[in-house]
C-alpha cells in the first residue's frame, strides 16, 4: 500500500498526466520540426533529454522530423586537414575540399544522432538533402560576393519524408543541399528546418537554442516574451529590438509562420525536457511565435 | 520566466511523462477492457476521473473498450414496477417482466456513459451483446436451479468490436446477450468483461472495485499484494485464502489469463485516476495478476 | 415432376422475379430510410413481414437503415413511475425524469428489435443519435413555449453510419439526440428519419403508417394518390388539401426531397409487405411522393 | 387502390419474393457456372428468358459465368466452306481447316451472346480459352485414334475470370484451348463448363439441356429424379441405369463434385426461367446431383 | 574469356541499350496503340518480329494496346459463302449476312494474334467492341448513301482496357461496334485505333503500313518527312499535298493529336522490328506527326 | 530515309533490344544487390557506366540495391588525422577514432554516389546499417584477437529497403552496424552486399572486382571459368584451386547461394557496362555461380 505522502505524489504525477491530455489531443498527427543544436547538442545528458522529449511526441502520435547542425566539429576537422577556417560576415567560406569535409563531418553527426535513437528505440532514419533529391539550393552571395559552397534552400521535395514518416520511421536530417547542377552546397541548419517545416506545412518549428528566449530588453531577464503574434514579432525586427543571433531566426520564425507554419518556438535547449515543458504544460518556457494574432 | 520553484514543479512535470515513457511504448496498439462499476460510477467527480483516464489510454494509442453493469438502477426500476426484487445466491432471480426492465436500466447506463463520454470529446458508442449478435449466452441454473433469464457467455463474436475500434470508436457494452432461441439474458458484468477480454485476447483486463485490492490478510491492510503470478492466484482460490466477493472475480482473473489475456488489474475505483496511476507509474496501486511466474 | 398447374403457378413465381429486376438493378447499393412505427410495430406478425422486407432489400443490393419511435410504451412507464403525461399541442411535455424514462423505453424498444432482426440472420446494430455524436438538436420551443426536453434535428453526424453500413451491418436507429451542452433529447421519429434520409442522399424514405396514403378527399378511398410531384405536394400543404397528422409528415417529405432524397413513400404498415408491393411491383401501394415532375 | 383480386395477386408476388429470400441468402456470393447449349440457344424467346436469369443472379449477388457450345452452326459453315463433317464416336474428325471455321464460329456466337447481353444492361465480356491462357488441353486421342485437333482440358488459369468477376463483368467463354505447341483444340462445351466450375470452386454448375433431368426409366417420366447425392449418381454410371447423352453428363457432374463443386443441376433448358425455378423455389424442377448424401 | 572483335561487338551491344534509355526513361508507364494490319500482318516473319516488338515495349514498362483489322480474309469467306463483295467509294457494302461473316473472320483474326502472343509469353486477351459496351458506333452514311452495317465510333467506354490492362494483360481489339440498338457494325480499323487512342490519351498511336511515310513527292523516295507538327500536316490536307489511302490516315493523325495523343508515327511495317527502330533509336524511321511545333 | 549501311546498323540495335529480351523477362521485378568497388569507383567514367547500367536494370523492371566500400579514402583520413593505420592478417585494427573517420569517409562516400544517381535522374537514398536499425553485428575476433570495432553481420532488419523499394528509391549502402550495445561497427562491404542478398532473398548477388572472374590456373588467362554450379565452387575452396582475395569472395557466393540467392557474379568492374553485358547477352563477361548444377 502506498503511503500518504507517496499517495499525494502519486496524485501529481497523475495530475500532470491529465494536464498533458488536451495538448496531446491538439497535436495528435501533426508534424513537428526541431531544429536541434547548441548545447543540447554537445552536453550527453541534455541529448538524452531530447530525444526523449522527441520520442514521447513520436508515442502520443505527433510527427517529428529533425534538422541538425555539425556544431563546432566542422572548424576542428578543417584545422585537422591543414586548412584554415574563413568566415565572410558569420558564413563559412567554403570551397571545395571545406565542403567535402563538412559533408563528412554533418553525415558523421547524423549517423551517431541516428544510433543514439536506435538506442532508445527510436526508428529513425538519417538522410540529408541530396538523398532523394530533396533540398534544392542556389548559391548564397551576400553583397554578390561568391563564398563557394554556401546555398539558399529554394525548394523541398517532400516525398521521401512522407515515405518514411508513413513506414514509422523518424527522418533526421543533414543540412546538405544540391544546386542544379548537382553539386553539393552547405546549408544553414535553421534555414534547412525553415524550409522543410513550411513544405510540410508543420504545427511547430522549434528552434533548440542557447538562449532563453526573446527578451524586449535583453539585459534584464525579466522582460523574456512568452508569447507575441507574428506582426509583433514582425515590428520588432523592423524597429531593430532585437539583433545579433537573434535577427535571423527571428527572420526565419515569421517567414515559416507566413508560409503555413503555425506556431514556432525558441526554447532554451539548456533545459532539460524543455520540449515537453513548453509542449504539455500551461505555463510553457521560451518563446512562442504565433500567426494568429494574441488578442 | 519562470521562478525556480516553479521550475522544480515544471522539472517533477516532465519527470512524471518521461516516466510514463516505457509504458505508453509497451502499451501502444494494445487492447485494454475496463469492467466500470462500483463507486466510480455513482461518484460524479470519479466518473469523470474514469473517463478521462480512458481518454487519455486511446489517446496515446491503447485501444479501450469498456463493459459497465447496472448497479443499484435496477432494483429501484423493478421496486417502482411494483415487484418484488429476489435473489438466489447473489444472483437475482428474472423472470420476463424483470429482464424487461433489467434490458431497460442497462441501456440507459449505457446511453448516459456514452454522453458523456462524447461531452469528453472521446466518440464512444454502446451496444449490448444482442447487437451484431456479439455475445451469446446459455442459462445459467446455479445448484441446478432455473433463476430465469441470467446467462453465462459461451462464445463472442467480435465483429463488430474490431468495425468500431478500426473506425477510431470507443465501444461501450452493456452486459446482455441473447441464448440460441435469441431470448435476451442478464449477464454478470465481471463475467461479460472477461470474456470480451479473451475474446479479444487483451493486453489487460481492469476490474474497478470498491477494495483496495487482494490482501493475505483482509483484516491486515498492510497485508495488500501488489503483484502476484497467475499459479499463486489458483493456490489462493485452492487454499480458501480469498472470499467472499473477491473469490468469483480472482477465479475470473485466472480464467481471463489462462485464455490469452496478459494481466488482470483489480483496481480501487474509489481513488482518483487510479487506471493512470497503475498504468503509468513504477508503483501502482491495487493488485495484478500476471501471466509469467514473478521470479 | 411437377403437374400442370403446378407449372403454372411456378411460372407465375418466376414472372414475379423477372418483374422485379427492372427495380432491383435501378435501386442497387442506395440507401433506403425506414421509419418504422404504428401497427406494423405492434402486431406481431406484421412485425416479422416488414424485417423480412427489409432483409430482402439489404440481400438484393440495398442499404437499409431503420428509424423507429417508442409508440405507446413510454406512456405507459411514464404512468408506471407515478407521473402525469402532459402534452402541448400534440407534444410531449418532456422534463429530466419523462426524459430518462423516454430514454430507457427507446432504447429497449431498440434493442427489441434488433434482436428479432438477428433472430432472422440480419446483421443489425441498435444505436441512438448520442452515439459517436450522430444527431445534434436544439431546444423545440412551439410557439416560443418551453416544454422541455423536446429537440429539433440540427445536423447528422454520419460516419457511424457509414462505418456500419461498410461493414455489412444495418443501422437501427432510436430518435434521442444532444444539444451543445451534451444533455439528452427526445427527437419525433418521423423528423430523424427525414434528417437521416437527407444526410445520407437516400434514394428512398418510407414512412411505414397506419393510413393508406395520401387523399385528395380522406372521406372518399377511391381518391387515394398514388404519386404526385414535389411541387403537387408543396400546393396540397398550402391549398390546405391535407390536414390532421398527414399535415407534418407531407411537409417532411417535400423538405426531404428538397434537400437530396429522390423519392419518398407514404406506405400503409398494416398492409403485409408493402415494402416490397411499392418497391418491386409495377402498381405499387400507397403514395408516392417524387422529385422529378410526373409529366 | 388496388381492388381486392389485385391485391390477392399482389400479396402472391410478395410471397413468392420471400419464399426467395433464404436462397438468395445461401447463394450470395458464390459462383455458379452455366453451360448453355441446346434449345434454349436456338429459340429466340428461351435465349431472353435464360439471359434474364443469369441477370438476376448476378443482381442479387451470385457470380455467373457461362460457357456455350456452337451448335449447329459448325456444321454449317463446314458444309458451305465444301468440306464434308465426318465423326468417330460423336466426335467431330477436326482437321487444321475444320478447326478454323469451329474458331470463326464458336467466337461468332460467343460475340452474339454477348451482344445480347449488352442489350439487357448485363456487362459481359467475352473470351476464349485461349485469352490470358486460360485452358490448356491435350489431344483426346478415343480408342488411340487420332482425331485431330479435339482437345480435353487439362489445367485452367483462372486469372481472366478473377479479373473480370472482380470488376463487375459476367464472362463468356467459348471452348478452345491451346496445347503446349499453342496450337487452337475445339473442347466439348460441357467439358469446359465441368473444368471451369472445378477450378472455380463453383458452388453450382448448370446443365441447360433438352431433356427434363435423369429418370431411373428413361420411358416412364414419372421417375424424373429430383435430387440424387453423387454416390447414388456414381451407382447409376457403374449400373448401367443411365445411358446416350447423358452418360458423359453424369459422369462430368460426379467429377465436378469430387472436385470441389458443391451441387450440379441438369435443367431443362426448354423450361422458360428453369434457372430462376430451380434455384429459387422450394419445389425446383429437373435433376439435381449433391455432395453431401440426402439421407 | 571474350576475344576482341567478340568484345567490339558486346561494347555496341551494351552502347545500344545504353542509347535506348532516355527513350525508355520518357515512355514508361505510357499507353501507346498499335494498329496492327498490311504486310505486317501477312508475312509469317514480320508478324513475329511485331509481336517481339510489342513484347519488349510492354517489359520495359509501356502499356500496348493492339487494334487489328480483318485484311483480305473477309472478301475470301465472303466470296466462300456464295456471295459478292460490294463496294462503295472503297467502303465495303455491309448486309447482315455480310457483317456476320465480317463478324467471325475479325474474330477469328483476334484469336489467332492471341495464341501467338501466349507462344510468345505474351498475356494477351482478345475483345472485340462489344465486349463491356466498349466501342459505340453510328450508322456511316457516304453521300447520305445507306451501305449497311459500316458504322463511326462515336465514344469509347474504356473501363475493360483500364481493367485488363490494370491486371497485366494487353488488350487486343477487333473493330466491331454496337449502336444504340445493339446491332454490330463493321468499323475502319484505323478509324478504331484512333478512337481507342483518343479516348486513352495514349503517348503513341502507330499505323503500322506498307509505305515508308509521308513524302513531299510521292515520285522522289528521297522526299520522305522524317517529323512534322500537326499544323504543316493541316496544310498538306488542305493543299491537296496528300492524296490516295494516305489522306484519311492522316486525317486521323491529325484528329487524335488535336484530341490528346502526343505522337502518332506512320512506320512501314514492311521493315523488321519498325517499332523498336523508330522508339529506341535516334534517327527513327517512318514519319512522326507531333503535337508540338519542331522549331 | 535510312541509307543501307546505316540501315544495317540499326538493325543490329533492333537485334540487340530483341536478344535482351527474355533476359528482362526473367528477371523482371526480382531484386540485384551489387558490391559496388574497386576501379569501378574510382575511375569517373567506369563509374558513370555502372550508374548508367543500374538505371537499366531499374527502368526495366529490376530492384537494385548497391553496397559499397570506401576504398583507399579511409586511410588517407586516417593518415591526415596523424593516426597509423594498423592491420592484422588484411583486417584494419579500427579503435574508436579509426571508426569515426571511417564512419565519415563511408558516409562521404556514399551520398557521393548518391548524387551523382541524382544527377542522372536515378532516385537514390543513401543510408548505412544504423538507420532503421538494419544491420546488426558482432564483433569479429580473427584467431580470438580483438582488433577492434569490426563486425560480422549477424541479422538483417530489411524494413527500410522494402519501404525505399516500395515507394521507387534505390537502396545505397554504407556498410556499418550497430552491435548489441549500440557501438559503430565497420563491415567488410562484401559481407555486407552478401548479408542483404540473403535476407533480400535476391535473384542475383553481383561483385564488381578489378579482376576477370575465376581461373583454373590463374597464370592462364584461357581457364576463365564462365559459370559454374555451387558445388564445383565447393570443391575449388576444399581443394585450394582458388586464393588470395578471391577465397572470401568465393566462400561468400557459396554462402549467398545456400541461404536463398539464385546467381552470384564475379564481374570485372573495368569493362565498360559490364553489368549489361553479363545480364543481358548471351555469351556474359566474367564467373557465374549458380545455384542449380549445370548438366
Amino acid at each position: 500500500m502506498l503511503e500518504l505522502n507517496e499517495m499525494n505524489n502519486e496524485m501529481m504525477k497523475a495530475g500532470t498526466l491529465i494536464e498533458a491530455l488536451p495538448y496531446i489531443q491538439r497535436f495528435s498527427g501533426k508534424v513537428v520540426v526541431v531544429k536541434y543544436g547548441g548545447s543540447a547538442m554537445l552536453d550527453e545528458e541534455l541529448k538524452y533529454n531530447v530525444i526523449k522529449d522527441v520520442a514521447l511526441l513520436k508515442l502520443i502520435g505527433m510527427k517529428p522530423i529533425i534538422v541538425h547542425g555539425g556544431g563546432k566539429e566542422i572548424s576542428k576537422w578543417v584545422k585537422l586537414s591543414g586548412k584554415e577556417a574563413e568566415f565572410y560576415k558569420g558564413l563559412r567560406i567554403t570551397d571545395k575540399e571545406t565542403m567535402e569535409i563538412a559533408e563528412m563531418v554533418l553525415n558523421k553527426v547524423n549517423k551517431e544522432l541516428v544510433g543514439l535513437m536506435q538506442k532508445m528505440e527510436m526508428n529513425a532514419v538519417g538522410i540529408c538533402g541530396k538523398d532523394a533529391n530533396m533540398l534544392h539550393v542556389e548559391k548564397r552571395m551576400p553583397d554578390g560576393k561568391d563564398i563557394g559552397y554556401v546555398g539558399n534552400v529554394t525548394s523541398v521535395n517532400t516525398d521521401i519524408l512522407y515515405t518514411l514518416m508513413d513506414a514509422g520511421f523518424i527522418p533526421v536530417i543533414a543540412p546538405i543541399g544540391m544546386d542544379e547542377n548537382f553539386d553539393s552546397y552547405n546549408i544553414n541548419a535553421d534555414d534547412a528546418a525553415c524550409a522543410v517545416a513550411k513544405a510540410m506545412k508543420a504545427e511547430k518549428l522549434v528552434f533548440l537554442t542557447d538562449i532563453e528566449g526573446v527578451f524586449v530588453d535583453p539585459t534584464n531577464k525579466k522582460t523574456l516574451i512568452s508569447e507575441m503574434d507574428v506582426n509583433t514579432a514582425r515590428e520588432f525586427i523592423a524597429n531593430g529590438v532585437v539583433g545579433g543571433g537573434m535577427l535571423p531566426k527571428l527572420t526565419n520564425c515569421v517567414e515559416a509562420i507566413d508560409q503555413g507554419v503555425s506556431r514556432v518556438h525558441i526554447l532554451d535547449g539548456r533545459v532539460a525536457h524543455c520540449l515537453l515543458l513548453e509542449f504539455f504544460t500551461e505555463k510553457g518556457i521560451g518563446t512562442a511565435i504565433l500567426k494568429e494574432p494574441l488578442f
